[in-house]
């Protein structure tokens, strides 16, 4: 069902420098920042820096990193912004939702019963996402 | 924000064997199992034994051992269902939707463009979790 992973993404430029982010995170393995069209108010994404495509392409070896930063981010998302609740979500192949081809994770909070947005429903404030991922890098 | 642990709930139940479930897998640190009320046919849960509430609270080397099984069995539930595409989720608290407290990952198939069934809206036949339990695990 998978096809080969195709450079040309999105993440895949953000992670060569190409075109910029509001970065939380950075290391030799993975890059954290913001969601540029959140479902709701700190919606981040986890993105392993090797090449995948998404979780079934993806190598065993980095997978194993990925939950424990996983849990550290999720935990200072929470932090910083005081949501009551978080969704883990990540989509494989276009079916269940994929729009980049480069495997990421969604971190979304939850606050109280306020229902999440669409995906990509609207572009988030520039302004805003810079200050959300400072307060949440200096969580980390 | 994170309650105790609390062993009352049902998936510790399962995981101690007062109460039976529909098992694709066991081994010593994890259990997969179908979701009694699924979002689509072949939904599964993923759920390391060790005692954790949510992603919050969970040891970070039970962590680092989950990924890779999500793969393993994402690739062996697309294998027998024939699926187009799988989302991965797993939900902190019950304003995200956490409805059993003990740490359990989401594997739910998407076939073309059919929507997801709500959450927990029916129970699905015994007769046919039992076949598909059967199928996936034959891929694994």
């Amino acid at each position: 069902m998978t096809s080969p992973y195709d450079p040309a993404n999105i993440f895949a430029k953000i992670l060569r420098g190409e075109i910029p982010a509001h970065k939380v995170h950075e290391d030799a393995a993975s890059l954290v920042m913001m969601d540029l069209f959140p479902q709701s108010r700190g919606h981040l994404l986890v993105i392993p820096k090797a090449p995948a495509r998404n979780l079934l392409d993806a190598d065993p070896a980095i997978l194993a990193t990925i939950m424990p930063l996983l849990q550290r981010v999720a935990k200072a998302l929470l932090a910083a912004t005081g949501a009551d609740g978080l969704r883990l979500a990540q989509f494989n192949e276009a079916p269940a939702g994929q729009t980049v081809f480069h495997l990421h994770f969604h971190l979304i909070p939850v606050y109280g019963d306020a229902p999440l947005a669409p995906h990509a429903a609207g572009k988030a404030d520039d302004t805003e996402l810079a200050a959300l991922a400072k307060a949440i890098a200096d969580q980390l």
